[in-house]
């Protein structure tokens, strides 16, 4: 339990380390974009919330005491020129499941008690010729103890298969560094996860997706999903700068609004994040940061 | 089982009947603005479509045949200038529920044949001053029979006291020549069910909401559901009319984007009618004509 609490605040450091990262990442691309475009900058607004017994609706409050629920995050929001709107969500939570979610998450029938910390971001950019891209990393614990993750490209105009190639290779090579069973698995998952049935369309190109890995090494488990938000923290930035100063026509714009109606309903209707979050009592405004700025229908 | 027959082809004629009708009435306030307002004038456009095996995905195709599956329906859809998107469609289908859905249905455990027709329609008016409104109403038959449907009225920017109060007056009016009991219970339903527990928010004003009517006189149920439908036909064209010539500002523009987002939040993650529709294969293009043409998040 003792190197278990070690790891949850390294892990937590982590997650928070990252999402500065990649906010300084993001904020030097928007920069660089206004300023060759004469466009004024803004940079990511930040802003701290704490996960209060109001916020934990799922919890009967009989059951709830200060020190049992708590925790909170960092929630950044960047409404610029190049990225239309990006979230960078930074969380550390703790407290007790209710009965009805309890039973489905491993671990927490026999003991509703959770710690959880994870880094969610989703980037709508405002061109329609740069890929939108979503990414979250976390550590779970409960009796049991485990990561999950993934990362995905979604495109609003038409692929360009450089990317594609590009994005997928990037995850290859970042799940081949730690266990060669990793890559088939988890772009698996991501092409079963990120489907809507109602459209019979996948959501983007896919990418990685992975749950409760807990290999009996934590510390190499840790190890991974560090390297799934570095290897984002890389790959994305190129990807954009290759489509950043493109010039997009008004129907490629149209285009991309109503492509961006398929990532709200997949969000929406079958994101089991958003879904389990809102449906626990988690911070609406961080959850729903993902929905992209304009959308049509 | 025969009078059962006659009923459902007389509801199946009145959802139709009534769909022209409230067509005819949409498209006249939409001329009217449009004269007024020298724009070009379009109506509805209406598409037919027909429930074909590839539809009913919740189905095992082993247990498909031509003659138990079927029906369709008709899309009307008017984008335009006063009404920048009213869907109104009807819809007769029946087939067999999948048994994961059948468990959840009255009468369906027993024997999955379901025969189902019904109106619904939703209207997003271009003027954030002009209430978008939805009204369903529906005849469900399996081994049991019975009626269900709903209003309300979804004011964007701050809602209009009068506005509210007739919407309300009517159909309690609408109840009350049916059953003294119905509207205080179908009220609150609506008030219940037209909720977002993620944002403590209702959505609109509410209106009505009934489900599972079989008094045992079903020709007094449908006369209800008929009754319901002719009163949203009556009460919301006097509600728009009061408003369509109103000027409205950007700012007020902007905040009815940002409350649609609340309509589309409602509809993928709660609305029972899309989810239902959505899981069962139901005809996508039409169960999400409900959602708004531009929204903001």
């Amino acid at each position: 339990m003792i190197s278990h609490h070690t790891l949850q605040e390294q892990a937590a450091d982590w997650f928070s380390t990252l999402q500065s990262q990649i906010i300084g990442e993001l904020e030097g691309l928007e920069q660089e974009y206004c300023t060759q475009k004469n466009l004024p900058f803004h940079g990511f607004s930040k802003r701290e919330w704490s996960r209060t017994a109001t916020d934990a609706q799922a919890v009967p409050s009989s059951r709830k005491s200060d020190e049992a629920e708590g925790g909170g995050g960092l929630t950044a929001l960047l409404e610029g020129q190049l990225f239309e709107k990006a979230g960078v969500n930074f969380s550390k939570v703790f407290g007790e499941f209710a009965p009805q979610f309890a039973k489905d998450i491993p671990g927490a029938a026999e003991n509703p008690h959770f710690w959880a910390s994870g880094i969610s971001l989703v980037i709508h950019p405002r061109s329609p010729l740069v890929p939108t891209v979503h990414m979250n990393t976390r550590m779970i614990v409960t009796t049991k103890t485990w990561f999950g993750g993934g990362a995905d490209l979604t495109p609003m105009y038409h692929p360009v298969e450089q990317d594609t190639q590009d994005f997928h290779k990037a995850f290859q090579q970042c799940c081949d560094r730690h266990d060669p069973a990793y890559y088939p698995k988890f772009k698996e998952w991501a092409d079963t996860y990120f489907y809507l049935p109602h459209r019979q369309e996948t959501r983007g190109v896919g990418g990685i997706f992975y749950d409760y890995i807990n290999t009996g090494d934590l510390d190499a488990d840790f190890a991974f999903s560090k390297d799934v938000g570095a290897t984002l923290a890389k790959i994305y930035p190129e990807i954009v700068r290759r489509h950043m100063f493109e010039s997009w026509t008004p129907e490629q714009r149209a285009h991309q609004l109503k492509r961006r109606g398929r990532y709200v309903e997949f969000n929406l209707l079958y994101d089991r994040g958003t879904l389990f979050g809102l449906k626990t009592g988690g911070h609406t405004e961080s959850i729903l940061m993902s929905l992209p700025p304009v959308v049509t229908w």
